[in-house]
């Protein structure tokens, strides 16, 4: 009995938090190693789950690299990247939609819905919700930025009670299909829901010093300094990117946070000191 | 970090009773120690407002014998008892209803609301809740019975996200206060809000055999042979009786458990086995 | 027949001013005679329930000075007064709500709902209505403010067709009770929930001039005037604060009118001159 | 004073009448002397205005056949009647449909409307709200039976707090334009909208027995022996037809009233004996 | 099926100006020989029935000049007109309301119902639809001017599904009916309801050039110049007034065109260089 | 002008379907040639877009075997077919996925939206909305069945105007992934949401006699006979199956028409003699 008192003195801790995000949106960037490994992969679901049952909005935007250039090799196409960017071409693209759209979005539908939840998946596509262009002048180029997001497909999901999860593929006005980074636009989405915090699920403890220890807290001015410094540099920058995006939305905080740690979301939310780095 | 993870284990374990009882209305009868005891008193308020922000509706009914008698000691009437009835004449109704309505419940109300939660405490006058009769044919008795529940009020406050606090007391058809049972007035209100739950709180860990060991399950027939073996009787007989008249109204389940265990409600509905009681 | 039609007159005399109030909400202060005189009460409230009908919003406040005080002699207690308000230590405060919320307010409420209306008393707690502050500095003294009036319990219950019957008790932010002036209590109330028209009842027939005439009129200016000169003070005062604070609020007129009149409230809404003093 | 306190109490007696009414639909029959004469015009506007704002849904339907028989003769068209009933040829009908739902409707709507009311006029075409079939065999004849009420009209514009005016034209699932006796169209609107109470304005106390006395009650079975016996003859007829209709559609009450006494219908409704013949 | 094919086509060809007039509504003024040929007033109404199923809101608004004039011959009044007015005294005012409101508006809603459309008609007092003032200083003179257009019930009516159809007759705060230019009233209504474009239907090709020839283009500018040259004026003028007054109220275009050609609405509206001249 | 004319007549002849069929929910199994030749696509989509502004409901259900075997292909895998089933192992299913819910689904969807539509993709998992179970008994064969169709996406997305377009994956009660056949994915999604209409899109007329012959009609027993006959074979069994089971569910009628005809479900809407084989 004595266990089972303490368990619901747990519950209790969790209130206030409960009652701090109850109604609100958030944006949740799905990445990295969370992404593979099964038992990570079943604790972010897990926690979106709880979330929703709780009376917070998560809104779920996923990529998918690794399984992207799996997919390329096999069909004999050799993954290419620039500056980080995957080099995408029209029929990387198609490969890039097929795995975004067709095997992770539908994986993640699928086992938050085999756990009580539900979930809708969507691209960017559905409902026009990316209306995207192309990036660079290339026409052979399928590397697209978000032109504008039309979030009504995801509020009315949300509202009836449905678990949102998008992939990161826009549609172009000129109807063809383009590869984002799910970074962009899960800042994208995050400002256009009005969302109250934005999660970055990463695979390090959040944003690192020089000497690799974390930075908790980090605001516009360190991260300029950073960046120059060579500090915040590679798969970082989209994500620091997507946060001011965000921030200058109007979404109250941004969090990039290691998603190799189990229930990190949840964590984050759920306790006053969170996990990560923290940019407001 | 270790230790937040287990923390974030136990609200995951919540997450299937959070399932179960989502949307769903669990009538809470509140009395005995768990009524004068501060601390007690403090963890029945939490795990109220817990419910509320997870998506269940509470509703609280109480009545308050003991505050009652301190009153009326103090206003020089010697509180008096027949088959464990309070005998209630026109002066001895006018003190129950100030400390059920006027101190017990305000209290309440305030202690939830200053918690966080939003109540709104109700007596069965308002909104013209329990239409009471009086149950004896003595015209100075206002001990009443229950003619009718209008659950209009109770249905849309819950609604609108407040949680009832109501106290047993009834307007009679002709106008007059009566004095209900608490239970009485809570199995009748949870028939009436098709409650998926009813919950009696109690001094004792549930009901008892002749040995004093709990009975953790009871129906009909079990209940009728422990009634003439006198094993059910005294206060425990209301309590019963509320909890036939749920059931028979549709009801799901009856528990009466133990006030006396911190948070006996959330440990009531978030574990499998439950906590005192159950009645099918 | 003659008399029927005679009687269908006076009904059409009443159109113009059910029309000009309906959908409109008049906050009704109720206090003095008209609270013990039982043939006033029934008056008082038989208004009450005939404007709710025809279309209009009344939403009651009341305090209950005299009750209080009975019932404090009853418990061995002398009332005591400073300036018109009464000395409120925590002992007092408890009998304060005991009588307002417990006894005053749930007579109201029953003797309206036993007459074909549908009431449903509040006191400042319930749904967080009245949150008060300690106005002196005194931290044994529970005489409170009103620091923000959360309005949303009576406009819900006004719109499901409840009539709201507050009590003039507010929650502080420190969790504990306080005893608030009603007429400060409805003025406040006037305020939040737009009300067209606040009646304050009085044993008076208005605000009298120093001849003991009935000053028909007011306006910010004789008002001041009339204070300077001492002829406006006691237990005017707090009425005509309450006015003046309703009116910067919004609220169209103020009537202080003479409760001893049967049907008084009535009168005022239905006749062109009114009864009592108006303050525009 | 004591003479607005008479008034006021004027307004209580009316209170019991207005719970009945509130929010039910009272059908009125308006025809006859109430529909000439200015006075009595004004008389029956004001009721329905007021019955309107305390809470009560009435609808008008109205004929006119002394407004049709003037114009008749002006356009050199000799007005004929069989057996009570207009003979409607293909000329008459479009004379019949100008002076309903051109004059006499837009005269009523007009009115109510300055006088405080909203109206909105309809004829039987408007929303298909009468559909029609020819009565006669001689395709020559446009007096029309009614095939089907479409009441969504009406009840579009009741709640939303219009008055509807209707006027007793019909249209034919042949396209064609029929004239439909009043007192039949009400009978059938009072069934169609679910109405409390038919109300029929004739320019005779109610139904008269042989020695010219009122009949204050009738049923069935007294109506059948009244008509056999020549009593109930001539105008009374479609009367007595169309609150037959009604009744057994579940129209609680018919009343047949004197529409040349003033303010008769306030008086059916507002008072216990009510005026007239009713049958039920 | 090479044929069925076709049509096929021309349906597609129809859908960007579907999707271009989805949701607005389009005030059509519709009179003139389109109102008296049986071929063209049903062709009117089929394209305002198709409008209306593929979700654009037609509102009609409509005179009848020919039709009053035959009906005061019959009567043996003789029609005058005043710069193009027609002389309304209080007898012809009376003809005027019974044409248009009786007879030609009941004809138009039978006309639309019968084909499976849902109109209702109105009258500019229905609803309190047009506010109406007498124009000139002479109190026999019933032509009237628009003080204010109260659009509630046409909105209501268009939002449930239904066609408004109105003739233009309005209600004087005097209480008096008033004879309005149609073209007047429907320029009033489309600024009343926020309508997309006004469409005018005339017995011309449109605005006509000195030699005339179809302007197919106007703007303020144009318009001035034209009217001082003495090319646009007598039945014309009321029409360009209604035009710019809905303009400068934010209607984006509005249409002169020639109701003689069939269909020429849906012609306007399906075509992109549209019918007519176009204001803008 | 007359060429224009008759355009609108071709408009006005597609009105009486319109009628007949607004606000009415028609599923369209999209299949065969339709999908693979990009003109008859285009036609597809545009006819669905129209279909949607028009005020009917489609709700696309597809499948896309081609396109699966040639991905199989690529990645070294042969397509193997027993019975016509596509043999169907955990790789397989993986492949059929992507294929289905990441490349067509998303291409039909990208398609309508960049024509003026707001489709929105979803796969059986998407809100549980197929939920599947295994066909065959051996534990590596992902051939799914339908155990259950939660509607309620589709439906919530229809009524806020979007296109719901639906690949035929399951998912499992085991939170595994199906491959299940389309036609009878668009039964049973036909007789979950009250379809007036399926529509299965082949490669050919219709069904044929043995001759060759188009079958204009079937009906249960005529269906019997000719399978019996060996005349209904191959891959028009399950698009019977589907036809019978959503038949059976209340759907009104089904039809089996020629996808390699432009504008062929346009034309079964839009034409009294329809194409291809209607079943009752």
């Amino acid at each position: 009995m004595k266990q089972l008192i303490e368990k619901a003195n747990v519950l209790m801790e969790a209130l206030p938090y409960i009652k701090k995000f109850y109604g609100k949106t958030i944006v949740i960037k799905y990445g990295g190693s969370a992404m593979t490994n099964e038992s990570l992969k079943r604790s972010v679901c897990m926690d979106i789950i709880l979330m929703k049952y709780i009376g917070i909005s998560p809104v779920i935007v996923h990529g998918g690299g690794k399984e992207i250039s799996e997919l390329m090799v096999k069909l004999g196409k050799q993954p290419k990247f620039v500056n980080g960017q995957r080099v995408t071409d029209a029929e990387t693209v198609k490969i890039v939609e097929m795995v975004l759209s067709g095997s992770i979005n539908k994986e993640l539908v699928g086992f938050i819905n085999s756990n009580g939840g539900n979930a809708v998946g969507l691209s960017g596509k559905d409902g026009n919700l990316i209306i995207s262009k192309r990036l660079s002048k290339n026409s052979g180029d399928f590397i697209g930025g978000v032109k504008k997001i039309n979030p009504e497909v995801i509020n009315l999901l949300d509202e009836k009670g449905f678990i949102p999860v998008i992939s990161s593929v826009g549609l172009g006005e000129d109807g063809l299909t383009y590869n984002i980074n799910a970074d962009l636009a899960a800042g994208e989405i995050a400002a256009a829901v009005n969302a109250e915090k934005l999660i970055l699920l990463t695979d390090t403890p959040g944003v690192l010093d020089k000497n690799g220890n974390l930075i908790p807290h980090l605001d516009q001015a360190k991260i300029k300094k950073l960046i120059k410094a060579g500090v915040i540099q590679g798969g970082m920058m989209p994500k620091i990117a997507a946060g001011l995006k965000a921030l200058n939305a109007g979404v109250k905080k941004v969090h990039i946070i290691d998603g190799k740690i189990e229930h990190s979301i949840l964590l984050e939310i759920m306790t006053d000191k969170g996990v990560g780095t923290e940019i407001v």
